[in-house]
């Protein structure tokens, strides 16, 4: 683990085991999965002693909440331009280099595996989107504001349109999703929430 | 293994086989998931010689190849109704009882999260999905040739368009959609296809 200036997260020793753990957390669900996740392991891979990894994180489904919880915390922040369209294309684009990067893609694709199979990773990765969605509804709700998009639409179902293609892409084909998807996907749902598909959906 | 008259599919012996074969392999993936699929359990289950499940099908992707193909052959017809509106519904509501079905949406979750750690069981999920969607693209063809849709509308990208949010909610948020979600996901689909997001998308 690097302690050299610069290259440490603030936080003091129990920040910087957080981070070197789920990194290598990370490192073995994009590498090989979450079957092959194993808390000593990833100790070894984190230069951490096993102890503090059980004591800490307890177990796997531990591990990988956490995980996602970190984060949900780490991701990047929303984008304002002023135009619903040009909001909910950062986003698409956000999502689309999220899944298109190797390391990233692989550990979404084993993190929603592992949510398949376990209520704990489930529960973590719904909290997870929800972050996510929250972070990006005020886009949606600024657009009925400025009058862009009908009053009474669903400003997190509009969210999760944008991502839905493209999660959908990767994970029924195996291919990650392009630019060019990811520019379609924010036209489609700015489209159809125009048509006023989102508004009322809580009645 | 069942052999009353009406309870058998045609083909003989053979095609009873793989029947009961492929039935026990849905049970388990739906029941446990892919990591407790194994070939003499599944012979076990179904009444078959294991011999015969080894020499047939070899290894646990094998089957699921299998049985994914199996099901590309069972899945229903297109709707026809003379409104894309309506037959996207249609295809809504079919791929919306799918996933919310017990057995079918834990089937449909395990071999998708297979997919994501096994590339023969993602090649054979791609297959199961193109079949699907040729299926359907015809629904989208008609309506571009009745003049409801845009001249150059990709079609398969319209198909996807409606399955695209049902699977993203079962897969990120665990729960399966309802009849709501599968009209809001055709209304978005036709919605997106009218403004033309989805012309031109070979150029």
């Amino acid at each position: 683990m690097s302690t050299e200036p610069g290259t440490v997260r603030p936080g003091g020793r129990t920040a910087r085991v957080r981070a070197a753990v789920l990194r290598a957390a990370g490192d073995v669900l994009a590498e090989q999965g979450f079957a092959h996740l194993d808390l000593a392991d990833v100790a070894r891979r984190a230069e951490v002693g096993k102890t503090t990894v059980y004591r800490r994180w307890g177990t796997v489904t531990g591990l990988v909440a956490d995980l996602l919880t970190d984060m949900a915390e780490q991701s990047l922040p929303r984008t304002e331009t002023g135009s619903v369209r040009d909001d909910l294309r950062a986003n698409a684009a956000l999502v689309q280099r999220t899944l298109a990067d190797p390391r990233q893609g692989a550990l979404f694709r084993a993190v929603i595996a592992a949510a398949a199979c376990d209520s704990r990773t489930a529960s973590a990765l719904r909290r997870f989107y929800d972050v996510r969605v929250a972070e990006w509804a005020p886009c949606v709700e600024q657009a009925v504001a400025r009058g862009e998009l009908p009053v009474g639409t669903d400003a997190s179902e509009v969210v999760r349109a944008v991502s839905a293609p493209l999660y959908y892409a990767l994970l029924t084909t195996g291919v990650a999703p392009g630019a060019g998807d990811a520019d379609r996907a924010a036209e489609a749902a700015v489209a159809a929430a125009a048509a006023g598909v989102y508004v009322g959906l809580s009645a």
